[in-house]
């Protein structure tokens, strides 16, 4: 079968070629009420669709934004990305997503394609410091606005964040509260400006409270297996400690699941803290404390400041910075 | 900024826009290599990016292929989509993803959109009956590959797809071999080939063994949301029960959750088989029994079809079917 075109409409309609793309490109003016319905009933039918592209160049604008993210498979991106979809909808937008692993070289590829299919915007979760994929799309003028992960000009941009440093200083005032000082952390990877203010806010407190030992600071990745061989290191190299704080919450799963084989009950013998809430944390047995991250919120802001962006409307805060709160639950 | 043009180039390197043009495009007999070389350095430094249409509409090949998918935050298709994000990547064609909330009218929106978007071909998670999209894949001559979902008309299509029936009885002579008699059924939403596929399993077993009773089939939605709800209905409605068996991971997460807060013990009391096998299955506390499917097999095996297809390869088998199988952990 081959694609419909405006000569096929044409022949079924009796019409013009002209006639039907005046039609579908509304300067129909000059045209009959009855053709104009027939062209458009037909083009319906037989499922006519048109040539984005070639319609962008004259309209300059496509109706769809891209997302870049690091990893589908981890539940904060998938769940932010849903959020965005879910505004995107509302405000008649499509959303195509691109999954770049935190490869920097994919990542660029991504950018590059998202460019290149002319989307009108791009929402870009970093997966480093990405400073060509920036440059990319600056230099080809496409709107982008930065979410989660930080970058080093992340000043100079839009974007949507949650105040990483802050959290962690909630959650270790809440575990000193609680009577624990041998705190370990699992910091995420070094690359991540995140993970960078996660560790601050660590060594910050840590201090604050005369409790600090750089011995207590272990990396993960942010996976669920991450936390598995962080925690594995963990009790290999220390012989006492009261709690453990993981700065993601897919680590942190990963992380009692090792604790509860190596016979230690969560949270009687060690306490457990995760970071982001993510919607299994809640499910999970036991129950996973969690530093929150307002995700879906997150998610629709970044997605209605990139319209406003793409639409030209003004806009009063470059960047959104969101409060993160400590959920009491079972690990802790 | 503006987007770099090939005539920019062109008075970067002292050359004709025709020139440039002959290089970027691999028309370069005529050319020596000198310029050749300035040329492509240029379009490098510049971060000149072609037009891909204008590109497509001459090569007729776009290196991506578009992902159409329910729902991102369930694992089972983001693990799907992450198999096939990593061989397309093996293989040089790009991903896009596209997310319909099983929404007969999103599915639509975003197969035209991929048709638009000129993509080599796609990959096909359908959300539903799905008659329309399946039409206009073929109205447009867009190779495509069906996933996990059947549709009406599957035999007739390329797809890549797990025994669903089998597996469901599989799990039932599991159970059944373990002494369980009154074993409730968690079926999925009614408009999927697939949840017909599984309650069939689980009718022709159950009857197989004498132990048919349709009270204890209940309904549910792919989601830990609606494993939670029809947990909450089988408590209300059943006094006394052996096993459930939810028709997949997610609602078996969602109903452990509901039976521990109601005082059961998992698995003395009550026997909890999932289907599906997602990572989390193996993390979660009780382990989850459940009836796997080869999710990231599946994923990768789809994608090479779908390349196959595209590139008029012969394939041996236009539809490919896996095995199930049973894999035993601590809820049963």
């Amino acid at each position: 079968m081959k694609k419909v075109t405006m000569l096929d409409i044409a022949k079924m309609a009796g019409v013009s070629k002209a006639t039907v793309s005046m039609v579908l490109s509304k300067r129909d003016h000059s045209i009959s009420e009855e053709t104009k319905n027939k062209v458009l009933d037909l083009a319906k039918e037989m499922n006519y669709i048109p040539n984005s592209l070639a319609r962008s160049l004259s309209t300059k604008r496509t109706g769809t934004i891209g997302i870049i993210l690091p990893d589908i498979t981890n539940p904060f991106f998938s769940s932010i990305a849903r959020a965005i979809e879910d505004e995107a909808s509302l405000l008649g937008y499509n959303v195509i997503f691109c999954n770049t692993d935190s490869e920097i070289n994919k990542e660029e590829k991504y950018i590059k394609l998202l460019i290149s299919k002319l989307v009108d915007g791009v929402i870009f979760i970093a997966g480093g410091e990405s400073e060509n994929s920036v440059i990319m799309l600056k230099n080809n003028n496409v709107p982008f606005v930065l979410v989660d992960r930080y970058i080093d000009t992340h000043e100079e941009e839009y974007g949507v964040y949650a105040l990483n440093k802050e959290g962690v200083l909630q959650g270790i005032e809440y575990l000193y509260n609680k009577g624990n000082e041998r705190i370990a952390f699992v910091k995420g990877p070094k690359n991540l400006e995140l993970s960078r203010q996660r560790l601050d806010g660590y060594e910050y407190s840590m201090n604050k409270y005369g409790i600090y030992n750089k011995k207590l600071i272990f990396e993960g990745d942010f996976t669920i297996e991450g936390g598995i061989k962080a925690t594995k290191e963990i009790l290999k190299s220390i012989d006492e400690i009261d709690a453990i704080f993981y700065s993601n919450d897919a680590m942190a799963l990963g992380g009692i699941k090792v604790l509860l084989k190596n016979g230690f009950k969560v949270p009687e013998d060690i306490r457990v803290l995760g970071f982001d809430n993510i919607e299994i944390s809640e499910i999970f047995e036991p129950e996973l404390t969690t530093v929150a991250q307002p995700i879906y919120e997150m998610g629709k802001q970044s997605c209605k400041l990139l319209i406003d962006v793409i639409k030209g409307n003004k806009v009063e805060n470059k960047q959104i910075y969101f409060q993160t709160k400590v959920i009491v639950r079972e690990t802790s």
